[in-house]
């Protein structure tokens, strides 16, 4: 039996830190020592969020690093831009750090300061980032001390995408990526935009061809088709509170079965803990609802030569928490799935 | 002043045949005679749906023919298959006649019987049909004995796409139409996969490469782009009640601008009553909730070479029954707008 | 033939303002002239609410008193605390006015202070406010010029049980109110705790003891009954936009029947063109959705010698907006359901 | 370390066999051996239920008492008259049951009779049973054979009404429970009032005077005053998935404090692991979701001497397969809490 590991969380007052802290608290070999929220610095978790109450009873704090460096693992849930400030003295003093911004999922600090619209203050520290797909990294992340975990959207694009690209099923360019999400994926914030009476019964497309993860998807899918891609991704925003939903467009390469579509499935996914497909199945966002789990479905399109993929997340567990934790069993070698079914 | 339009509606007791009463109630030269509803024949409207109660005061009847024929137009909103049965007689009688259902949009009875399953029993009939999609076929509507109103999708669809297409500024082949619909547009009926519980909190594409709206989409878009069209159609639920957004992913012919997409609108779309457009906003479901407009945006996705369409109409209004009064009022020379501002 | 009214709304950007603005448009004698909405001043309509574009081409302004005066009546749809600057004004010009808000639903100006926790700096202007609920007080109201609509709740519970109070049927002690409304009761305001992900899938009582309506029912009820009233009020919030469900259960005054209550019910209510009631119906609030109705049901509990009284509305319309334009037609000897069916 | 207890589930299809499978797969001391459903038997677990696939490979199988008898303890999740058939088989072969249905909560026949509208078939069984409230009958629960598990709504509202009752701080007449509950409450099944259109931005009242589960409160309640009670209970059905919110207004025996009610509180509930209470704090749904905790809040009402209790639970988890296995937890001697965290 393993020693316990010790984890913080900075940002632990969002809806992705709050997610952590649920998640953890049912995990065998780790324990929350410290949450750092400093509009709520001083309250008790079960004061901000009652569903913790008789459960966890810790007190947010004031961030610093020296609070933080008594854990051995700080999970970062701030807005981005903030990451960047926290984590080069982490890493200095040792501590493994995974951040569910989006701080360190590029390389190139100039793409990542025309999409997030700031500069970036840590450049120097890219370099040591591994983007946290466990998928597609696993053997990285088992040795990172930065994980950058993957966006929400992202992760609901690329594992469906990665395998048909790679193996040349469809082409590299025109690709449509069309994702709905549930309302939390905007983080806690007042906004008349986000108010009850705004969202229900509505929905709406936006951020259309200027959305923050669109260079994340490319450079991660350029990456595994070793050449450049070309892809569109437009959100929705739809009137749920947990889920994406992701339908995927793409031009066929060459004429393909249903069934090759799964071996190809198979060949990179079979063995995945947290990955479902099928060769008939359609996702529904219900099925994987507060789970881990990426379920895809896949279907031919021949009247127009596309392939089309579906994938279903919970935004706040696959598309953030769930696979922040899934890093973190990699990083310290636990079982992956420890603290996930 | 005119006399008023006497109405009958057959299968008035469905989403589209209340919201047909509900237009028509407000509607200053017609009245609705007769509602026919076989299940429910007998029940006062308000017993049904109480929201009438007060204000409509009609009992449904078992439909038969002759009952149908005091009426000068008969609405029919029945599942397809049913009005086949019904529009020969009515149009012998000399009725004009509104068909909200599948039967009578597509000229090709082959067609029919590949996508909703079951044969066509009325061929003869169709070459009378005109589709009635009045923003681009107002004439043959207004000289109509039978109109077949547009499905729900392809309104949502092909308004939007039409002017580009006949423009050339996008390609025939490799276009992508991925749709949302609130619960409505399946209609009224007993079902766990309708039921709250299933719904709420969930997503799911479904009848994919399968829909019957797709060959309806494709024939009037080839009609109108004079020459053979491809494309992709992904029908999705949503936990909404109402609504239907449309999102249009298009391989560009060539190097467009926003600003000439936007003289492509103006000029087709200018004086429609119903259609609103405008270069920079986003529609929403809200935005026309309740109402029978289609709200239409556009953006260049030029790093994929695509054109982005996006459209919003409440399902059962622009999308059903309000369509449906709006060809009434051009059959009969009334102002257009009639009831349904 | 009337001439047109000349309308304004102060407070024209927020959710009752707009519902005003909805119904106004359908108006047949009565235009809106001029929209105040200090926030939004400069903006059009159709910018800030697309629903109305195409349909209302009006500019927000900011408010002065000189700007309204070139209208026949003034609707105010501002925070509590706002009406009272600008009412007395109004009536020295001559303006009729109706205020949508509380400033001058309380004679008792401590009583408002207590609960509304600001000073009543328009006191003398008390004398001359009639409580708009046409049910009750048609005459007065018909000559009023200040007219204090109705609270959402209060209208919800005063329309049913008034007759039943005043009958003697109950005991004018220990009457309790349980109401859930819809997230739109709360206004159009940036705020977490409105935000969707925090109301889907949730319920919470709120205000409990403390709510400003309760001595709206109370005083209205006292002065129904001639005599004192004491009753309990909890108002519940919803994940639904619109919409009000008020559940009441009154201890009985002696043994009753169904058919008495009815019989009571059509004394008082059956001339009235915007209740409904029946012997047997439960209320829905779909049944109300997007009208001026209150829809009532009632029940004997004689196991637990109460009876229980049950009411629907939409709190924009019957609740707000609604009932304002009712007060309006009446004020102006039009059909009382002008603009309203 | 205990040997695993083998459970089966009879009725293991419909929502609450589904969730105690979910609880039942994260007990330590648990193992889910058969899993009965007529309507599905073949189907494995994760065809209809895509929620489960990859963590449970289980079949659906045709229900015999044989089968059965290979568990320790079988939970039958059936509608009511379905139980009476299999218990007393059960039983005599010497296997624990915990109904989660109605047919052995109340002792006396002939008021089971008028309530369900059935005959019972089991009335010697009747005796055998003990009421699965764990806060109330802990120590017979732990020696019986035959648990009732509580209804949903008697969990919500004999939970914060016994103390206080029990204690005198309340009248035992003229209490009055006002009940909201989300649709999974309702099963899952084919019907058109539970489908989303229907209930979504809607609320009704239903089975006002003659729902099942008002006896089973009043026996309960009255068996705790040692005395008559009369009480009236209103359910309401609310556009949320999962949750019951109960509302409870109770005359005031004499005058009584804040400070007192919670001390009333904490001498019955402080040791309890599901039961949270705070002297300020309104209860919510979302903080009771997915949780085996009721939240209760509480306020004086002076005015019209009445206390005000509040309380929240998911009705699928404490009101009904959480219950259940804290139930089996107490059979079984494990810590009440585990499977529940």
């Amino acid at each position: 039996m393993k020693d316990t590991i010790k984890v913080s969380i900075a940002g632990a007052s969002g809806y992705s830190g709050v997610e952590l802290l649920r998640i953890l608290t049912r995990h065998r070999h780790a324990t929350v020592e410290k949450l750092f929220a400093n509009t709520s610095a001083g309250k008790r978790v079960g004061e901000l969020y009652p569903w913790f109450a008789g459960r966890v009873d810790l007190v947010y704090e004031q961030y610093t690093a020296e609070a933080a460096c008594s854990s051995d693992v700080v999970f970062i849930a701030l807005p981005s831009g903030e990451a960047m400030n926290l984590v080069p003295g982490l890493l200095e003093r040792g501590k493994k750090v995974i951040d569910l911004g989006g701080d360190f999922r590029l390389k190139n600090a100039s793409l990542y300061e025309k999409f997030y619209k700031h500069e970036h203050t840590a450049k120097s520290t890219l370099a040591h980032a591994v983007f946290g797909l466990p998928e597609w990294n696993r053997s990285q992340i088992k040795s990172a001390m930065l994980v950058a975990n993957p966006g929400c959207y992202p992760t609901s694009a690329i594992i469906p995408l990665a395998p048909v690209l790679k193996e040349g099923l469809i082409e590299k360019n025109g690709i449509t990526i069309s994702s709905l999400s549930g309302v939390s994926g905007a983080g806690r914030s007042a906004s008349v935009d986000l108010s009850f009476a705004e969202v229900n019964e509505s929905v709406k497309a936006y951020k259309v061809g200027v959305h923050q993860h669109t260079p994340e998807m490319r450079t991660v899918l350029e990456e595994i088709a070793g050449d450049q891609v070309s892809l569109t991704f437009v959100p929705h925003l739809l009137p749920l509170t947990r889920g994406i939903y992701t339908s995927i467009y793409a031009p066929l390469a060459r004429s393909v079965t249903q069934g090759e579509v799964l071996s190809v499935f198979q060949k990179y996914y079979s063995g995945e803990p947290f990955v479902r497909f099928s060769e008939n199945a359609i996702p529904e966002i219900k099925n994987v609802n507060y789970t881990n789990y990426i379920d895809i479905g896949f279907r031919m399109y021949p009247d127009n030569n596309q392939l089309i993929l579906l994938s279903a997340i919970d935004n706040l567990i696959k598309g953030a928490a769930g696979q922040a934790v899934q890093n973190m069993n990699l990083m310290f070698g636990l079982d992956e799935r420890e603290g996930l079914l």
